[in-house]
């Protein structure tokens, strides 16, 4: 324990112009004296430091040469992350940019976080790497211990059990998987045996032993890129194009209109609208359905929200049909909307029945309760790692550093502030800043802007990595580590980029 | 560089009384003096050591307060990897056995190697760990560095580029989607764009902008669980039934009568007749297969090997249908066949499209060599982390090990040994050892045997731990580290269960 420990403490030396009330006394503030900045803000510069226009001569060397060995077109930027600190990302050009995009929002404390070196230096972790275990059939002896005080000492209300995966698309098509055998077992009736037919037909990938079943989506969400979840992504053409996919269904998302205060009663009316269409489409699928899947906020799809309101029924509609509800936390979980899990703002009266999560926990799976939803017989729900022990004990790591920092009040206390700077620009720029999302919401704050993609190219000219969702959405996704003083650097160049 | 460094070099003291002919004169051999033992051997014991009836008090007690939140009935053998040394696996009574299982094959270079601890104590390890990469949009300055000398170092003959991913299950899926976009590629025409039609309907998963195109695989193969893959998995009805599968074309895989020599033109007629139904679905598939993927020996599915011959035939099939030929070496890659890839045992006259890797090799993904497999345009094939830096690195490591110590042939000498070891048994024992197969390639040997089950059972109480594959057989999937003594010991043990 050192001396930055309590700093999530100390009550703030200034708040900056903010027009929103606080309700928190425990923020982080600028300046920092040398002796409480947080350790992970240790090494940070005032601002961003710009040396050359990116990408650099180095930076375009080293993409000529990736380019002989692998597909370089999706390249944003090339990274120095031994140079990257806190929230600031390097390119080995010597550039440095405030990163609010952060490895596609899976950064969750900060680039070379001390605490994390710290972890990944223990025995334990090196063991883990070393001697990888296959968890299913030999796990480690300590393996329910890591859990506790690791994944499971972050588990979602209600949720006590958890199944381990690699990445948040195997995490939902693992969640799926048992969705299908859970609603088989229920059909077949509880302890009978699989039949004959079923056990020739399914090697066959006929049915009845590969069942016609579905998981349902909703219009522009998106679940990830295997064929399963892939099957369930709805987000853009790009993502799915020239790849089989099964014949699920989908139901429509509200697309909800902004101010919202301005518009309460027509989103009322798109919500309703699409709670009764999920409704009409689960009524007729005839109990082909196992299960639906949906993100707290669509985030592949362009930051689509709905209401607390809204999702409550759909949790409904799952109860009301017999279904699985899943929710898909792999990017809105682990902090950035102000609460571990965004489904927390919702107030369910029943939790979710399985909680998927990625990203920013570095490790990966889903949360669930229901022993139901452990498969009738073993070898079922099976693979040869079944999950990483080396990330588990990174994830609790991070969850210890958002709890000594206390970083989710940090979050909804900076994301309160940044909505509203940026809720002060779409007033001076309303043709600008349109549909702007989020509050509320801790720092998941997105706004729809005409030149998105140029404004995205020209930030990095500026200092900061802005990434983008949807058509033509901004979406912020800073670290837990976001400060205002960070903020008011976004703020100023946002300004710059959008002043037409 | 240590002493140990040249011992992969020296001249054998002795040969244990072996009936097959040596063609190689760099063995390892027991007893290694003090100066001489190689460091991942050092601290193992001189045999298995057994305290307690497997599972101990402590292993029941440790599965009891496991199975409160997760499944625990997959369990095999709760293990203490850091008391796990060389080829010896412990468990958290004391037990140490002598492991040809390893992880289901996944580890390469032994528990605990100390070689593999000095790479994870790398910054460079480290740095990946706690800064992981969205490697396609930011990936790191080093990373063409970083796959040169590790992952393409080890590449198969003809192939070298790489597509990363984090399993083989999904290294597979990636293959997939590769082939299926270079197939619709093709159909439309280079250079061609989507039509409206196809944009529209892929976001329902309907044709045409979700094709119904196809991978064919063969009866009994295994190339993962996920939803695509699962699809191309043949081998048995529990990994399949109540999910979901595309309706994939399935070819039959030769079932080859042992001893080979008795069946000579028996099984040139089953491979035949194999291939002509190969072709026959090929033919008949009207243009809609995009790929076919085969494993050098199918092993999930029950150790099922056919001849050179064969899949030269099949690649030849893969050129005449114009479809991508993938190699699977999740489970035969890295060296347990006596050659890094599998595949090398087949002389192809040109490369297979794809081989895909995983399991020991810690890292995975695919090697390609054609750029018409990288996709149209960005953002096709593509998700947040691409891969994992840490593993890579490890990987080479892993390389750098068998390199130095010469572990393939090192695994060639020690599979010959082992193999001739159990014919002897066969021969003594022709009911309990059936369909002996694997000979020449290396360690991957496998025989059927009546009482398959209780075997794997009574095993460890003779202090080993042996897998299984299929409905009947004992599968041998030791490390690449495996001795000539260790080959005793199993034989010994291996003796001892099937005297009737």
């Amino acid at each position: 324990m050192n001396q930055t420990i309590s700093l999530g403490r100390v009550r703030p030396a200034r708040f900056s112009a903010c027009r929103i009330a606080f309700t928190a006394t425990r923020v982080f503030v600028k300046p920092y004296s040398a002796s409480t900045r947080p350790s992970f803000l240790a090494n940070e510069p005032e601002g961003p430091q710009l040396t050359v226009a990116i990408p650099g001569p180095r930076s375009k060397a080293i993409l000529d040469d990736m380019a002989t060995i692998l597909d370089t077109r999706n390249v944003n930027m090339v990274t120095d992350f031994e140079a990257s600190t806190g929230n600031y990302i390097a390119d080995p050009d010597g550039n440095l940019l405030l990163d609010v995009y952060a490895q596609i929002a899976s950064i969750p404390v900060g680039y070379n976080n001390p605490n994390l070196l710290k972890a990944v230096q223990s025995r334990a972790v090196q063991s883990a790497l070393i001697n990888r275990p296959a968890l299913g059939n030999f796990p480690q002896h300590d393996w329910a211990d890591i859990l506790k005080r690791t994944l499971l000492k972050a588990a979602p209300p209600g949720l006590s059990r958890v199944f381990t995966s690699m990445s948040g698309s195997d995490a939902n098509e693992l969640a799926f998987k048992a969705a299908f055998m859970w609603k088989a077992r229920q059909r077949r009736g509880e302890g009978k045996s699989f039949t004959p037919e079923e056990l020739r037909s399914c090697l066959d990938n006929k049915s009845p032993g590969s069942p016609n079943v579905s998981i349902l989506s909703f219009r522009k969400g998106f679940h990830g890129r295997l064929f399963g979840s892939l099957s369930t992504t709805r987000s853009k053409p790009i993502h799915k194009i020239d790849i089989p996919a099964f014949d699920w269904p989908c139901a429509p998302f509200p697309q909800l209109q902004y101010p919202l205060s301005d518009f309460e009663s027509e989103n009322a009316n798109e919500e309703a609208r699409c709670l009764a269409e999920t409704d009409r489409i689960l009524s007729e699928s005839l109990g082909s359905v196992a299960a639906m899947i949906v993100e707290p906020v669509q985030s592949e799809g362009g930051d689509n929200h709905a209401s607390p309101r809204f999702f409550q029924a759909l949790r409904g509609l799952a109860a009301k049909h017999d279904i699985m509800f899943i929710v898909d936390e792999v990017q809105t979980g682990v902090g950035a909307t102000g609460k571990f899990w965004a489904h927390e703002h919702w107030n369910l009266a029943s939790p979710p029945d399985m909680v998927t999560f990625s990203k920013k926990a570095q490790a990966a799976g889903f949360f669930y309760q229901n022993v139901a939803l452990q498969p009738s017989t073993p070898y079922r729900q099976f693979n040869t790692w079944m999950g990483d022990p080396a990330r588990a004990l990174l994830f609790g790591a991070i969850r210890e550093e958002i709890e000594r920092f206390d970083l989710l009040q940090n979050t909804v206390v900076t994301g309160d502030y940044l909505y509203a700077g940026i809720e002060g620009l779409r007033k001076k720029y309303p043709d600008q800043i349109k549909n702007l999302r989020g509050k509320g919401m801790g720092t998941f704050i997105a706004f729809d802007t005409p030149n998105r993609d140029k404004l995205l190219v020209q930030a990095k000219s500026l200092g900061v990595n802005v990434g983008g969702s949807g058509e033509e959405a901004v979406r912020l996704r800073p670290m837990l580590i976001f400060q205002q003083y960070h903020a008011d650097i976004l703020l100023d160049r946002l300004e710059t980029l959008l002043r037409p």
